[in-house]
């Protein structure tokens, strides 16, 4: 395959739900078609579509009215890995690498050019099927903002948005009835979603999955609200979040569910803990799945179709195995190789956390 | 004391948080004010205030620009009930009747009347009050609409719309990544969230407190739907709603906690079971305290001014130890004697529940 | 036709844009498929697909997913009249009545009865298709909730939700920077979107159709607040308000447009008549259109649902030539001879005009 | 004055509304107070409560639960210019320079340095008053974002979101009438908010007041899309746009108004020449002071919290006649000296165009 060649192009989501998808893949398919006159797959449910030859060519007035729609067109799939996909014979699960099964899939659909929109292990197979000769361009997606190599994520400012008009509702409660509430949102190994939700909200504590808390200081701070009049307070936390010296808080199983499901993770333990300490009537909210859906902001909207854009130009530009990054402010791309198996985590000294402390936020620490 | 009399009055704002609050406050303090002449005290943290003489008088810049803030600018107080009144010596706890104090703080401050902004608890101690002799007004507010003598309450909307927006948010995801979500909304013994909810968001299934469910019908019916190749399904679970022949599911008590604390009811219970029973992915989402919380909707506004300006009219009427309600479209009050100890729960044959039905809604039966 | 004997109806929209059509058509399309086993139409651009034969079968799935969309996917058309309809030839234009040309097409696809979703316009044409022997049912829509015979329509509580929210924004500017800022909300011959939203919104002024304002009175009241120390006012307009004894403020004509364009109206002349007086700073803001689109509100969702439940049971019992309403708090219908060519507008004594005079509004009087 | 020795500082507002300014003041005083143990005083209504020596000493208390409020505590004034102020004796106006006078007042209250939140032409003072040697740190303000200097502006996020979802709901509309809707946004010399809006709702034509339009392209266009079969398109005008080779549609005067108010800018003019040149029904909606008020948007809380902390950070550490600026995706500040007087344009090769191109959005060229 030969970039220059590109006739036809493949697009697909993978992973979890975040808004924008149908952003990018609309300005995938317009910008293919519209400008440079290609032809346009959509890929369904992520990689098991690419495995299971599932995809259909998309028209034009296929991606009409999606900018604004929440979710993927596409679907997806959380789990399909095409170098380790999962093969149950009977009882037992066995993996097998199906990767070569997916390259034929596009070269009997004739298509040059595949476009993984994703999170890091989206992009790890990315970058496994670049190695193999595939001409791949990645994507960034993800609600959390932690994937390395780019500064920004669509769907991020949608789930911070989402995330501190909860925190907002919650505030009056809090203050009116003298409570301390915890909010939990998304972010296990990052905690960019708590750190800007928190500093948007001004809430009064916020705990990162950087940041191991110290019990005490969190009901110290809160006691010292409550002396000064200040009689609530407001905790946003990240499920990753863990206390000094402990570990994550591990999902507990629910009686007849073969998988784990979270239940009640770290804010309902910070509930009971700051309660038992401080005596102080505590409340915890899980704000879990509302942060991954619903319409994308503007902002998300914009970055997503610049993303979009970005991503065919590049391809027809000849760039190939890369991810589509905005690095200080401007659209660039970096190779898939130098983005695999890292993460983005919010650094101790970052601007925003300095400024949270300046007001008066406590990190717990 | 009698009606006609009325130079002062007090009000109060009593149990869970309610959007609207503030404004009904505001319709009470500017109508008494405005149209009446009065003096008006706000008592603090509900009859908490009221037992420890905590009042202040309340100027009419005092409830500028709080008609749409969330929360109550008085402070509430769950717990407190003054006929009953929980008094701790060393280590035993013991209840106590400390509503003649009560009446007494009240005559101290030459209040005429007293105007008690709350849900079915606050209500009673209102109707112990009336007995005593006290010039009594009752506003209706629960955000579960489930009380007696009374077609709607404020907050209800606002509650409704947040799940629905909520719900809204989540639906993309359902559809997206194929998975059965079930979330949780307040209504531990009326569905009325639920089933407006449901409604509002196109929801699959609404189990509801009053329709005690059949695990085997839901399983079905999400199964129905994958069948014909609606690959995702949306539930709607008000907390209180129960299996057949089962009860509801019990808070479990979380590890450092003296009280107990909700970690993961019937949502996440239900979450395990479909999945087992269905093999489909299932996720739970626990609304919780968003719905209780945030500016009250343009039509809370409305309804609370109403109640507001209702319950001062009234008592300058000489009418008093009623409720102020809406019945069949109009402002009303009934004695708050008939409305002790009820419950309004959803009727089975509710119009809403046939409408429901006709569009295809499972209940779970 | 006789009702008994229905099997396939068709459904068509009217008249302005209103939150909520979709709602309706759905709850059509599902009751009648899932509860009657009907076959249903939906004719293309209100009476004008009619007239044109032009109309196509509903599936179920073809109502999937458009209860949150605002607009109608059946289209609409203002201005169509099967009695008058309008014929150009050449130069001329003639009004010719083709009602008879509609009953043939409904008849030639076998339909048994028609629902007409709309106003006063569509309620009128409806009447005279019930006249003719057509078995029609009416579904009351008017964001304005200004139509006879029913205490409410769907639309309405999205258009006071969102010319709220904007009067919510505009109130930070007015008093950040002690101006009158007038808001001009749709509503030329009945005032309850200005009434509703001015209330909700703690508007100073406001200005309806039905009560004649003297721009003395305005004037005196905002400066009388300017002393108070309150710097600024938030007056709400119906654009189809106008002084004592004036008329309303007739619509300028654009230049090169050859039919009239609506360019400031009664905002902007009383932006620039209080300023004259006063010497106060005033700002005009015209919502427009805003006001017609959009996701319904949950509250309209519900009540459209219920809208269209209720039409279809209603034929199915016999009933024709009706109105579906909702009176005194519950669904009911009317027929369309009572309600033709008849206006709800906003009684002076109405409580809420009282409960907004006790809370210190004033209505220009 | 020397930087080292800051022991006291005041902070201002000045020109038009625009959601954050409260999230900064609040930033502001509490890194003051916290971080550095300073005075902080808040003068009132811009440089006219400087000139009138009205301000008043800021404690903690004071900004707490400012941060989601739009607006701006401290008052401003849209007009006042130190250096020109506008002195009127009896029927002659004229203008005066009283910066001394300001100076004076700084001293007076023993005042150390000066922040100055504002637009073009508050830096335009405030780098007079470095001149004059006043310890000054300037905050760009501009729901326009297009100071020149700083990437970004805090309020641009929120006036492009507020657009946007005007332009959503519109929308619908559009699509179900079979309209030409011409939304005219704020924007008079750049078409920032008009480019974003535009993008984040797929919008078809968009029209900045850098690339005039033609008519006749525009009118292709729409033209275009009807006999695509997509009958209707949404148009996007800066209220800066202009025809090529025309002029910016002048405001018109409001018979009874001293002074001019808009009266139907670019938007209507369009709607009507459009309409005469296609025949297509359209329709006007100019959303105007909405966009400058309201709850600033997370993103803005954010952006606000990092420039006001910034401020004083700078201050301190010495800096001081400079504009706080995001750069590159990075905290900076630059001179006042080289903001004056320049103002930041969208340039015609900007990657946002080159993408909105790509998708298939018209400029109207």
């Amino acid at each position: 395959m030969k970039a220059k060649g590109i006739k036809s192009i493949a697009v697909m989501t993978g992973g979890g739900d975040c808004p924008g998808l149908n952003a990018v893949i609309r300005a995938v398919t317009k910008t293919a078609i519209n400008k440079f006159g290609l032809e346009v797959w959509g890929i369904e449910d992520g990689y098991l579509g690419l495995i299971e030859d599932r995809m259909r060519v998309l028209q034009y007035n296929d991606v009409s009215n999606i900018l604004t729609v929440g979710g993927t067109i596409l679907g997806s799939s959380n789990v399909a890995n095409p170098f380790k996909h999962k093969v149950t014979v009977g009882k037992t699960t066995r993996t097998r690498d199906v990767s070569d099964d997916c390259v034929r899939n596009l070269k009997g659909n004739n298509i040059d050019a595949l476009i993984c929109i994703g999170g890091d292990g989206t992009m790890s197979s990315a970058a496994g099927f670049a190695k193999k000769g595939v001409v791949v361009m990645g994507v960034p997606k993800t609600i959390d903002n932690d994937l390395y190599g780019t500064d920004i994520t669509f769907g991020f400012n949608t789930a911070v948005t989402t995330a501190t008009e909860a925190i907002d509702k919650i505030h009056t409660t809090a203050s009116s009835h003298h409570r301390v509430m915890i909010i939990e949102v998304m972010g296990r190994y990052a905690g960019w979603i708590a750190l800007h939700a928190g500093v948007a909200s001004g809430s009064d504590v916020v705990l990162l999955p950087e940041i191991p808390y110290h019990l005490d200081k969190i009901c110290e701070f809160v006691l010292g609200r409550s002396k000064r009049g200040k009689r609530f307070s407001i905790v946003v936390v990240a499920e990753g979040a863990k206390e000094k010296g402990g570990k994550m808080v591990v999902a507990k199983k629910v009686a007849h569910s073969p998988d784990p499901i979270r239940l009640g993770g770290v804010a309902n333990v910070l509930a009971g803990q700051i309660n038992e300490r401080t005596g102080l009537d505590c409340r915890a909210v899980v704000l879990g799945h509302v942060q991954r859906g619903g319409t994308p902001t503007p902002f998300d909207r914009v970055l997503a179709t610049n993303f979009g854009n970005m991503a065919i130009k590049l391809l027809m530009k000849g760039i190939k195995g890369h991810l589509v990054v905005q690095k200080d402010g401007k659209l660039a791309s970096i190779p898939l190789s130098r983005v695999a198996g890292k993460i983005k985590t919010v650094p101790r000294n970052h601007h925003l956390i300095r400024a949270a402390l300046a007001v008066g936020t406590s990190f717990g620490v």
